[in-house]
């Protein structure tokens, strides 16, 4: 079924090294080709498994593989932002959210997978862009989150929050988090934010230390453009930051818009995923 | 426009009293028929406005008024929840999340209003069934929200919740809030729940002083059947309520079935209506 | 040194048979006298060790030895209130706040104990009495906490709060909670109360889901009085409960008056006892 | 009584303009001579008020009145940090936690003060030193809070945290603040924690959106050591702020040592003052 598969893993890649063999080992097995990105080349020269192809990923790849956890299915999700190729991930170790295939048993949920025996599970991501004098100065996408935040300062920034068109608030806070559904079991949840279902069609609003106690997460439909305009000019600086990258400084009067992009991730999980299950497995629920 | 229209008050009614005669008053003098529930009637009959007619709200009524609060709405609610008939809430004071006319403005609220210049805001209800042995022993209608909580116990009670027939937790709390996007801004913000946008297609379950501490707000399809499973033996008792009404004492392994209600309520705003304004002044925000 | 020891268990004991077997055979073997509960005495009965005393604890007794878990100390520091026996736990699986001997290491941590290696931590207990019309209608003892809530009603009650004579706020609630620091762990935690340290001189306010977002948890000095007014005609009924014993009903316009009780609660600990380490592992903090 | 007073504001003295020549023509005309800060200075020169003197606050000054707002206040505290001289804070407008003197009734109560009619309220303020391989590489006052957070990145940091030498927990999270009670209704509220009364000898050690959920608010003897750790090499960078004022970029394995420290802020309130009343007009109780 998949004939061409991207491997993509990240810094900490030495650690999933005993992990990609099995995969690139199970992968050839069965004639599938692969596509390693910059970290999983060269753990495959290292490992004697032979040159990679001068193709980076995803390039005419019809699966990607994310070897590590969370953090590598993030830059995996960046990597596939703008493609329509699924996504697996295999976890390191303790259990992901996103990566739900333990590293001890790849080569039986690969078989499977292989075999057309999935399911797959679509996943929205935002599009912010920054405006600036009435110019587009940065346009990136994100899959859990987007975060305006106060950047090497020790006060609270000034945000105006826009839902459509329509003032929200004005609040003084850390900053505030606008999370997608994937996104609400992550920083959003350490800031006091909802969870989310990941089909739900809704985005969470949450703010970071809110001045104002009676500032609670807030969730809209998954169709809104949420618009935030960073304010005062005490303010000195404050960051944008997408799924943990800082993605741009920004000055007073910025304005930040986030919506919904058109394309969407497409998560591939064993058959027998269960979102909930992995839930009370991370969260520690009984 | 409106030719016939229920007015709906409640136990404080009297309170409402001088809003209520300038309400009627403003219909009759613009020949609209009143047909007043039982609080309305007698202070009708108290204050020399004529007998009202054999028919209780919302028979034939083409739009029904409440005049109270939030309180008041919810009662005009339940009235109203398999019909078809708008409703309009008078505020007897403070600003209200769903009473949103202040009563020092009736007149011109209502001139606008029988004049066509309003706006309708659906909201969907909550439906409840309650199984025990097998059999369906309650069926109950919430505007807000279904409560399962300890009842006449200092305890925790046990209770398990599946989404759509799969198993989403088993947790000790005080209870559970199962709300509608309505109900976001009642009680289920004081138990720790996200704000909801009125409009979204979504139910939020909120443990109410759960154990375990990270069992948080779980916000799910608004399409889906929650269902609620009273546990272990030792719980004596917990008790079903919508909407802050008592429906049910409930037992042990009895299955509380919560769906979204195929009938609506149509809510009727003036022109220049804004959530989120109420939401700014009702929270304190800014 | 410890000669003639108190034996205290509760409902559940059947589930701590083995344990207190084990128990009372080191213990008669090191020449201890026993003194069991009602719960004990049936169970020694049954396993054959012989008919208890006529005595029931703790007369008479040096050292009071619970056996089953947080709940069981509860119940064994209700019987020790008044008495200045020091207290220590078995725990009868999972480790507890205050139960911290594991059931599977009780002969080496009581030969240790017996040999005077532990520490002793001394804890404060509350005394709370209900002053109606003027008159002391209850007074009763709490080790874990005080809490004033709403009883069989769905509605909020209201309370008055006033620390040492002076008005803190009035809110609508459910309820609120009055808690040592010993009981910062239990239940005021899932109120979100924040965890005190055991020997804090310090009590803690926690309001049940109250209707003002701002209500947050407040400490105040151990040596305050406490006083809640439970008010409004309009509320049906409130409760007090200590350490989740129902002790009354209360009645609109009753007073709780909560302070310090003068005597203490004196806990028994392996020597090895770390607060901070039971806390890890309770809270599952990393 | 007083016979010479500090006079301090900041920044934004402009706005006090007013309030401060009130302030000054009722000191003189009551032969109080006033020793201005710089800040105040300016205004006075331009308010035709003559010149100062060379000395700077509090040298030789009984009293210090800082006008402005709570941030003047702690600007005042840092001044006063180890002098023992009694601070009173003349609000610019809205109610502060600590400047509690209304700008519109500042001559009735200087009046009352310099009759002696006031209440002293002793409040400690923290210590903290950060040490790096072996050495005291700065040493700071705070009279709100010290907070460890993370600095110019959007990753958690990680720190390990000990009391009075025991390891409390090691934690994720975007910081972690160590408050006073004074503190406790500043930033500390904001990232959830609870509010202390402020004569509690204690501190208040509050994660900022932890990764674990249960790491919640703890709070400890105010005569503890705290230690904080700052982990693992991963970590670019994190921060110390005292008072909301950047004191230190931390580096990896940085120790920030926090204690009471041995000199107190002595304000001074108006007879009236109840600091429950400010709390509930503050945060909107009722």
């Amino acid at each position: 079924m998949f004939k061409r598969i991207a491997l993509i893993s990240g810094n900490h890649a030495a650690e999933v090294r005993d992990t990609l063999v099995a995969v690139i080992r199970f992968l050839r097995s069965h004639n599938v080709e692969v596509v390693p990105d910059e970290f999983c080349a060269r753990l495959m020269r290292e490992a004697g498994l032979g040159a990679a192809t001068s193709a980076s990923p995803p390039a005419g790849c019809d699966l990607a593989i994310a070897i590590g956890g969370d953090g590598t299915m993030l830059r995996a999700a960046r990597l596939l932002a703008d493609y329509n190729v699924p996504l697996l991930g295999i976890n390191r170790g303790r259990l992901g959210f996103l990566a739900d295939i333990p590293a001890d048993a790849v080569e039986s949920n690969l078989a499977q997978i292989l075999d057309g025996q999935y399911v797959e599970d679509e996943r929205f991501q935002l599009n912010c862009q920054v405006e600036r004098a009435g110019r587009t100065v940065l346009e990136n996408s994100a899959f859990n989150d987007v975060i305006i935040q106060k950047w090497n300062i020790a006060k609270l920034v000034e945000l105006q929050t826009f839902v459509n068109g329509r003032l929200l608030h004005s609040q003084r806070a850390d900053g505030m988090i606008i999370s997608s559904p994937t996104g609400s079991t992550a920083y959003a949840l350490s800031g006091g934010g909802p969870i989310l279902e990941p089909s739900l069609d809704a985005l969470v609003l949450v703010p970071i230390c809110p001045h104002t106690l009676s500032n609670r997460p807030i969730v809209i439909d998954g169709n809104s453009t949420v618009e935030v305009v960073v304010g005062t000019p005490e303010i000195d600086r404050a960051s944008l930051t997408c799924d943990g990258d800082i993605a741009s400084v920004l000055q007073t009067n910025d304005r930040v818009i986030i919506r919904k992009k058109d394309k969407r991730i497409r998560l591939i999980h064993p058959r027998n995923h269960d979102h909930f299950s992995i839930l009370r497995a991370k969260l520690h629920w009984g």
